[in-house]
């Protein structure tokens, strides 16, 4: 029973067999391929809007490189205290730019609001050397505490970027999850509501390791290619990752993936909410669960062979802990777990 | 007919077998699942030697987090003037060490010597703030002219570098090839004459993406794991890189791809040689072949239907160009490129 | 009335006749001349221990310099939310340490507690490498609010850094009007209480623009006269920096100036305070007084001739606002000041 | 007898003078004063062009900032094996950039030419990833063997550097003695021939401690200011720099101080290369003289007292040294060296 995270199940078989399909004699390399160039079109297609994308390995790859394209040295970027640039990427986004700061925001369930956005920005004196300048906005879709922004709250964060000439950027690791969720199509997640730059995830909807960077407008690209192969994210067989990116978008097979997934933390919730003493600590729409229990519970579950991570420190004998769900997940360690708990 | 590079080609198909072999389950994510530990403990058999090993994706990734490792910033390293690192890397040494200065060398064959490093050196005042400071030398094995270091070259470049209290790192993107070539024992030709850090490649014989950092000495690691992943090379789901390891090391199936190339690439040579106007620049040693052609012969063989790249400009009507051959390469095409030649 | 900052005004006359001594014959540069290594004992001599001394021009630099030689590139530093490094150095912090991340805590009157800064190191997973370190604390004495730490506050916060295997880093621009207003020795607010780089400031209490860099343990010193220069920060003729630094440090001059700055602000802060509808923000410790007034009469103020900066938005017409005192301030521009409230 | 550099001399006792005339009240910091202000009116005098002027304290930040503002990240930049920002700023250009590539050309007595450059401007991949990619020239006037380029060859360079789309830089650390060797405008060794930036040193000519970075054109400026600040070189009282810029600027003192120094050195030659065994290696056009001579008489002259540096290493008995002359070494210490040879 591993509610750790979503990347720690494997893939899709599907994906598999993209691998071995793409796999046959020798195409250029670097992403000067047939199916890089496809993946290109295709998403255009997904998006309805013209794109260019650029495939990586790794979501703080994509994060770091988008970001460092969009903002300057010198610029602020505004995102949620529990955002995965400001906690989990040990300062790559501050390295990658050389030296921009993230201004973080608190806000509830892992999401931003507009008016702390504003509140933040009027803290910043425009134009002075002396301090960084609000250079982009970034927001996670599904958030960090597995909510999803709704297109009107997007919009919202949008036009405050906008007022005060900012870029925005969408890391969607999760963006399958939470376009299940919304039930939208992914324009009107992205480029409609005004996101320039997008960290799409398919990795923990499907792929071994495929992520990729995907701009709106080709003005915005600017160095990006340069920048890509200076951090040593340009990968010579470019064809297998752009083959698992394919493969996720076919048939819609990434929402499916993230349809999945979500039921299944929708179920763990619902279980888990109906026990004594447990309390969901937020609305559970992607893939995440946060739930509030005594630690003698937390301790019982682990006994009874599930992992998962504690949030925070313990506080009067109870304990925020996060359970992800993932596609590739047996239905039943769901049963197991809310069985453990009695 | 590509001969462009050996990235041009897919992955064995074992390759595949090995990443569906992986892919059962949920294990730990980056890196702490059992294959990358197995790997750990395959490579000290292979190597015959305690190893600390880091998978990563990229070449230039696993080079510039070495060296960035093995160097401070007010560092300089020696290496061959048509090095990797120092001609097709885009600056990505320098990023990573934060402007540690790359000191290149003259070499003939692709190979450095000990007198080379040894001049070299002699221009920089040790201990001086104004100048950077000799840290690092930095080998290509096999060359970039696909020559192999012999060990008792390797030797006396390391006699050089300890004399200097320099590291010593290889770049091992054709490792294979030059073990396949020298038939010694990788630990001939790493940590017993004196390698302190390898960059070990897969992905040119058999991976579809695959390269692994290997240090010898445990205290050399240092911030490794660190700057993994706040360079973002830090990948999720490790084992699927770790089987590619795995599957390459397994009954020495890399050293039979290095093989099968190296045996194309001579004789690609052998019948180039042959041909009258066509000189072969280096020896052949590896899974490469350069040679000096008529300008018009060139364009006959590309109108033939071959793919390679010119090496340096055109001079008097003469062109030298590179032949890369690869272990999925079909034998045939060496015939047809040749037979294309008169 | 010029009330901006302590760096409008000029230098002392005093500093200008030692530029004047300083300036005969032919020394060695770049700081190995005898005014450099007499200012080192000397500065020894008046923190009553061992130092390793390193002039430069700029506090920005200073602090940059001293915090990325203390902490490592995935380190966190600790600092007040209104720390000079976090609001007044455009991200030099995070560029010159090559992406530490910058924790920044609230705390009354510009000072943190060591209760802030448990709290905030217990957010951080301990080894974990998705996550920066905790690394260092960055205490400002006198604080950017113009209070000042007591030895005891000090103490408690250095236990909480050594507890964690924290370095202790102290922005002293303005250390001259703390000491003056504790009445302290230098050494019971640096080593003594577990300092370990002081980033000593005298352009504010007298020189045309000389800091200093104080380390109190040689081995804390690493690498820090090559990232000096690589920063551009190795001054040529440095005997002229050493020279302010050390008339500065003679007979206690930056003391007297201090004391002097701290006397006016004081005047000006019991004067103020009295107004009707002012209020003294923060206790006047060292050469800063913040106040609370309507709108209006910042307005008055300025309309008399008096600049200053406003500190924040405007809320429900009231203002606070910062007024900086120096020695070099004529006393009468005070009586001006306070007479114009009026 | 101290030849070692001429920042081994002190300031000319104007620039004393005018650091007390600029030391009168409160004025704005940070750039924003009259001093500065006029400065930038004075320079565009001098230059008869508009420029953007921004003081800096040492060569080596005026070189990286200048260098990092006019190349990416991915940049080649071209410069003399000898140049200072290759051979004695420890990387600075390489960290200031976030890792640009300096590629470093022969040529004779200390200049290169416009062939060297567009040879190996040829060996690079223009428009591939892989590669850095050309973008700046930058030449020393005078350069680090003492030499001037004159007008018609700074226009081929210039010519070279426009047809490959390449910004040209010029470290003008000794820019006053190039102009009083040249006896010509300064409009004639910059704009005019198609400078874009301009280290401007008034350091090595009568300054304590003043550099400047000057740009010919408002668009090239960029993020200058930002980047200034961030690297820690934006000095608060910045009157202090500006006076000793304008002092130097004022009745052409940096140029008389430049044709004192070069006089020296002239004399130094002409004394020096009629010795038997002693050979002058370079023209002597500005202030430097590097003699071959055998290393007894090295030796000797440094018993008599005179100090000086070593060029390079022995070779068969000999040695190369060099001789620094400035505006303010006693004009008998030429006769007190030249004296000690026999």
């Amino acid at each position: 029973m591993n509610f750790t995270s979503d990347n720690a199940y494997g893939a899709a078989p599907e994906m598999l067999e993209a691998l071995g399909a793409a796999n046959s004699g020798a195409v250029a390399s670097y992403g000067e391929d047939q199916l890089t160039a496809q993946l290109e079109s295709t998403l255009a297609d997904v998006f309805e809007h013209e794109v260019v994308v650029f495939p990586v390995i790794t979501g703080t790859a994509a994060n770091a490189l988008a970001l460092s394209t969009l903002v300057p040295s010198h610029g602020a970027i505004f995102c949620h205290r529990d955002a995965h640039i400001a906690t989990d990427e040990c300062g790559a986004p501050e390295l990658f730019t050389q030296g921009a700061t993230l201004a973080t925001l608190e806000g509830e369930s892992g999401k931003i609001t507009p008016e702390a956005i504003e509140e933040a920005v009027s803290h910043f004196a425009i134009g002075s050397v002396h301090h960084s300048q609000p250079a982009a906005v970034s927001i996670t879709q599904a958030s960090e505490m597995g909510t999803c922004y709704r297109p009107d709250e997007l919009h919202a964060i949008a036009s405050v970027a906008q007022r005060h000439g900012m870029k925005l950027h969408m890391d969607g690791a999760r963006l399958a999850n939470a376009l299940a969720f919304l039930g939208c199509r992914p324009a009107e997640t992205t480029w409609k509501i005004g996101v320039d730059a997008l960290s799409l995830g398919m990795t923990k909807n499907g792929a071994l390791g495929a992520e990729a960077v995907v701009f709106f407008r080709r003005e915005d690209v600017r160095d990006f290619e340069f920048r890509r192969k200076r951090f040593g994210h340009l990968i010579s067989k470019m064809r297998f990752v752009a083959a698992q990116l394919l493969c996720g978008i076919e048939n819609d097979r990434w929402l499916a993936y993230g349809r999945t997934a979500n039921a299944l933390a929708r179920g763990l919730a619902r279980r888990l909410g109906g026990i004594s003493g447990v309390e969901i600590a937020y609305p559970v729409e992607a893939n995440l669960v946060f739930a509030s229990m005594p630690e003698s519970l937390a301790q019982k579950l682990r006994l009874a062979g599930a992992t998962f991570y504690d949030w925070g420190p313990s506080r009067n004998g109870r304990r925020l802990v996060r359970f992800v769900t993932s596609f590739a997940m047996p239905q039943h360690d769901i049963e197991r777990l809310c069985a453990a708990c009695t």
